[in-house]
């Protein structure tokens, strides 16, 4: 039976999981700079299953299985992996028909912080249409996980969890009584029209800028380029579609 | 020697203090509805301390010291206490003169979280410019503590967090690289005109209201009504001039 209202709630941060209860809701993974972005690209393009590691060198023994290993620390690419966080990394033939293992600073920890929930799956403006058609399609409560910044607060998480509030609250189906829910869709509605602008003087852009990966930014800003929806199955990401039919 | 630049900082919950390095700054505690803004409205009234305790069996034992004792737990009045969390009760002769324990679910707990603060500060829109004023006279970065809601992120703190860093990045002395404090600032800049009405849907608004306690809301959104800047010294808050002169 369905429910009448569903509840839409964002964690800002992994460290502070424990304060929900979510063991019956759907937790949407998000890091948008660059970790889910890139894991939408990868299924885009055709990788078979990603596989979410939480350490650098356990990721490494995944290279024997005949994965694709891909880390990344502090934004930038380990070396002996085949590749790090950058989403034009994750495309054709690099990562077609492939099983990829990956780490990164916040986003594969995220998903170990979110792992008694009933479903998880992973959020990136590169699916938000795609993401919030299927969480309409499904019969359970919503919380968006921002990976944030070593479990700090992070705008751009915070966006774009305000983009699912936005979205899932215009169908009337879902409510929202969680101040964090409230202030992401504000924050969302004010930068939406330009949000590469708007993130301007963020923590992250700044680190990023270091590392001359604006070009990351732009296209992780991106919405809607991609119907993917990467879900958790076991310990390996698959397409949605592949399991819910 | 006066530092070049300063930093401001907002931490959302104190369950993330942990991520901060504050020793060495001045940490400003912020649990607008309704501890902090009681503390200031009692400091205004002619309390002479108030001691936070974070136990409401400990803060009890007060009352044999002749203290004035205080307690409130998700948003009522315990028996037994003098008064609970209402500013309208730390006013007159309840208060002049006396030396006041108290202990809330949110506020006192968020002031023990500090404790290792170089100086530790209450904020509340009651004393805001005043507060700024301060902050801009000592030589030390800011972090902003918003008590939340038993450790969840809270819209009103947020905001007056938000408020604090607007006016002190006015000076040009003060910088912020931290997103929680870029996300405060905006939501406050959005709200400022019309703070009761943007937190209408805010999860503590809807909590007060069930108890009857609009009027207490309105005054504590109503700004700088006081020039109290209390501080703790030990054990106690005091009125910053005792100590500062």
């Amino acid at each position: 039976m369905s429910k009448q209202t569903r509840s839409i709630e964002v964690c800002n941060s992994p460290a502070l999981m424990n304060l929900y209860e979510y063991s019956d809701s759907i937790v949407v993974i998000i890091d948008v700079l660059r970790a889910t972005s890139s894991m939408c690209v990868a299924f885009e393009h055709g990788a078979e299953r990603i596989v979410p590691v939480a350490g650098v060198e356990e990721t490494r023994k995944y290279k024997e299985k005949g994965f694709v290993i891909a880390a990344e620390r502090d934004g930038e690419m380990i070396p002996g992996f085949d590749f790090g966080n950058s989403p034009f990394s994750f495309m054709g033939d690099a990562v077609k028909g492939k099983s990829i293992a990956i780490s990164t600073t916040n986003g594969t920890q995220a998903i170990h912080a979110a792992k008694n929930a009933k479903q998880i799956v992973i959020g990136s403006f590169l699916n938000l249409d795609a993401l919030c058609d299927w969480l309409i399609r499904q019969d359970s409560d919503v919380l968006c996980l921002c990976s944030g910044w070593k479990n700090r607060f992070n705008l751009e998480d915070t966006l774009f969890a305000g983009a699912v509030v936005n979205q899932l609250k215009k169908t009337g189906v879902f409510v929202s009584h969680c101040d964090s829910a409230i202030a992401a869709e504000h924050l969302y509605v004010m930068a939406k029209d330009d949000m590469y602008d708007f993130l301007e003087n963020s923590s992250h852009r700044k680190r990023l800028k270091r590392l001359h990966i604006e070009r990351d930014i732009e296209f992780c800003l991106t919405p809607n380029q991609t119907r993917v929806i990467p879900v958790l199955v076991g310990e390996a990401l698959v397409k949605a579609e592949e399991v819910f039919s």
